[in-house]
C-alpha cells in the first residue's frame, strides 16, 4: 500500500460516527486488499483519474463524478489504479461497533478493536510476523 | 427549499448506516434551515461553485475542494448560495437512532421516526398546517 496516500478529513472536524478520507492512488496503487465488511457500509466518489473497481463479480472502470457504494456483507471490492495518472477519491465508512473485514483472496482477517482501530491477523487468528 | 435539488446516492446502493446526497443549490438556494443534530455527524465536500457556510459563530466562504464537518451537538450551520452560479456538493450524514434536529433561528423541531425519516413539528410539539 505504498502507492496510496490517505488524508483523513472527518477526524479533523471531530466526527466519530463515520470516517471520511481523501485518498490518492498513484499509478499501480490499490485502495486495499479485496475485502468486504460485516457491518460497515462504504461509499466512494471519484474526483480525479480513472480507477478500476475490482469486485468478486467483475471489474468496472470508473471516472470522475462516478460513485459506488458497498453495503455491509455485500460484494467484496477494491480499487486499482491501472493508469499512468493519479486517482483521487473520497471514501466514507461508518464505524459500526463489532465490524469485521473479510478478504476472500488473502490470508488476513480484521476486527475492529475500537472505533476506527483495527486488529489484523491471519485467518486462523495467529498474528503476523 | 425550491432552489435545492438532492440526488440520494447512498440509498441507490442499499447503504443504510449513512446517507450520501449529491446536492445542487441554485442561485439563492439554501441547504436547510440553520440547524444542528443531537446525534448525527455531518460532512460536506464542495464540488462546484462558491457557497457561504453560515454558522451561529460566523460565515465562511467555501470553494471547490473545500470541506466541512459538523459533529453532533456542535455548531448550528447551513449553506447559502449567494452567487449567480450553481453550487454542487456531496453531503454525508449518519443515521444514528434517536437523532433530533434543533433550529436556533426558526420555530421548528425534528425527530427521527425511523432511519432517514423525520417528523417536523413546532417547538411546542404541535403540528404545522
Amino acid at each position: 500500500m505504498l502507492k496510496r496516500e490517505k488524508r483523513p478529513l472527518g477526524d479533523h472536524f471531530g466526527l466519530t460516527n463515520f470516517g471520511v478520507n481523501l485518498t490518492k492512488l498513484f499509478p499501480g496503487g490499490e485502495s486495499a486488499l479485496l475485502h468486504r465488511h460485516s457491518k460497515q457500509d462504504e461509499f466512494i466518489y471519484i474526483l480525479e483519474g480513472r480507477p478500476t473497481l475490482v469486485t468478486d463479480e467483475g471489474d468496472i472502470d470508473l471516472e470522475p463524478g462516478m460513485c459506488a457504494g458497498f453495503p455491509a456483507a455485500g460484494r467484496a471490492h477494491h480499487l486499482i489504479n491501472r493508469t499512468a495518472a493519479d486517482v483521487v477519491y473520497i471514501e466514507i465508512g461508518d464505524r459500526s461497533p463489532g465490524d469485521e473485514d473479510s478478504y476472500p483472496a488473502d490470508d488476513i482477517q480484521a476486527k475492529m478493536a475500537a472505533p476506527g482501530r483495527w486488529i489484523f491477523t491471519r485467518k486462523d487468528g495467529t498474528p503476523y510476523g
